[in-house]
């Protein structure tokens, strides 16, 4: 009688890559959500899109021989990427400050030269459906992720699918106007949520607020060569510096009082916030829930729980994985 | 050999209740959405719930009875309401303008003594429902609606369901604040679309302006014993005067900035608008398009046709028959 080759059981995963302007990270990712093998390369290396195309085929097809070595079977490969993208096809419009990615068919690409199933979407949302199954929005059926950095970036999961709307624009939430008269936008609007509370307008408000004549520790730390960035007022409003305890209050009330209008018309289970700007905890989280709860309409606020997100500087890379986790 | 009785085919239609403060309107709706049967009582014409709810029944068992003679099967009855609704449960929490009505769970009432599915929703999403359904948005996948009126009214319906969000409260898109430092709402936010645009605020705004010394054809009007009404002023803006088209075109770029904003974050297909402002047609319409058009991103703005609601005052009762259609 033949001996049968013995053949070891394999579990899912999912290549996640997290394809970002400085670095690209690609790496697998358990079913539950757990990064198991991880690489990091600079954008840079690659010189142009068909550089770059090899580069994370190569990475790939590494991660899928390492992750057989460790038992996984890998179900597909998941990409977020920085902009606009046909999420149906997993064709590229363009990428933000990536040249040359203009109309990619990029899911067509990898599928062909991997044999895997590819999912493609932008980096927000891989992110948002991250957190949604794998972090702070585990088991809820209404989340709302933001990404507060540079900008601020947005996602919506219901019943664990992203929505896209009607041409994968949606929740595109710096966007949303909170001040009709308030400062112009890049995007053209004025007085976008962006504008009042993201990284260069908190730093541009500092600025000019310790320039009018305010008193702050801020001061001398800038004197003595540091730069202002919202990471040095959150360690001044930490130390007492009342100055900056007032910045991140202001910017709680307004992220909050945008909050409110986006519970009243989302009624969300649970608003989840990251990137640098919510590193800042309670700074921020305090005023904006408080804002929150007053704004908002009763049912709406006593719906939501807004909190922090988990999956910090893995969620690209997990949130990547996770479109092919809930796609495949 | 027996003589088989003759069956008669049965058509599939559904009741709807269009439950009001002042009207209540009842009627059989085909499944392609045409009113049948129609009866309108005054809601006063009941001194509490429960007479209420016996008319209700006399007018549903009635119009059952009607509709098997025209050769119609009643596949369920639908009720449109004023007020905050726990669709799931069709419990309603309570009704404004129409007192004693807290705490009803009304589906059961009305399945119990009537022996018909009933589904129960409020007034603004019903509208939105009727109108995707078998109006202004028909065919299309991700359709938001408005009804501008006293408050302004929403519903976000896709793929054919109504979205209503974690508890119920979704899509209360009066009260997104467009300006931080605007005016008090009542619902305790400050710069709601609603105390931009709503009814009451149009015609105040115009108050104002008229007592700073504005010339209008108005004066004359109001002078002659006319109330100054958004009708009033959609007519004066018709025979030329210059003032009352300017309130009209605030209105118009007002509203239309804050359809900017959703078309960022929701990414509709179509803006279906309803209600007595939309009656203005082009003098509210195409400022609004304009705006929407130069603050909304490209994506946003090329995906959305903003147009107005289709089936007027039958709005109400062919929206609540669509949830029985949509649900059952």
């Amino acid at each position: 009688m033949p001996v049968m080759a013995k053949k070891k059981a394999r579990v899912c995963g999912a290549i996640g890559i997290d394809l970002g302007g400085t670095n690209v990270r690609v790496g697998l990712v358990s079913a539950k959500g757990k990064l198991i093998i991880h690489h990091t390369f600079l954008t840079k290396q690659a010189r142009n899109r068909s550089q770059l195309l090899n580069l994370l085929i190569d990475y790939i097809l590494l991660t899928k021989r390492e992750a057989r070595r460790k038992g996984y079977a890998v179900c597909g490969v998941g990409l977020g990427g920085p902009g606009p993208i046909d999420v149906e096809r997993g064709f590229v419009y363009s990428f933000t400050n990536i040249a040359g990615w203009k109309n990619t068919p990029l899911k067509k690409i990898l599928e062909k030269r991997t044999g895997l199933p590819s999912f493609i979407d932008n980096d927000a949302n891989a992110m948002a459906l991250g957190e949604a199954l794998f972090g702070a929005g585990k088991g809820c059926r209404y989340m709302l992720a933001l990404t507060l950095g540079t900008g601020i970036g947005g996602g919506l999961v219901l019943d664990g699918k992203l929505f896209h709307g009607s041409h994968f624009s949606a929740v595109e939430i710096g966007h949303v106007s909170v001040n009709e008269n308030g400062l112009p936008c890049n995007c053209g609007n004025r007085g976008c949520i962006e504008t009042a509370i993201g990284n260069g307008y908190f730093v541009r408000d500092a600025e000019k607020r310790l320039r009018a004549g305010q008193k702050s520790l801020l001061r001398k730390w800038i004197a003595e060569g540091q730069k202002l960035t919202p990471r040095l007022v959150e360690r001044a409003a930490r130390k007492g510096d009342r100055f900056s305890q007032s910045l991140w209050r202001q910017a709680g009330e307004r992220l909050g009082g945008a909050l409110a209008g986006w519970a009243n018309v989302l009624n969300p289970e649970r608003i989840v916030i990251g990137g640098g700007i919510a590193g800042a905890g309670n700074l921020i989280f305090k005023p904006m829930r408080e804002t929150l709860k007053k704004k908002a309409f009763p049912i709406a606020a006593h719906s939501v729980k807004v909190i922090p997100a988990k999956l910090g500087v893995d969620a690209g890379i997990i949130g990547a994985a996770a479109l092919a986790f809930s796609e495949s």
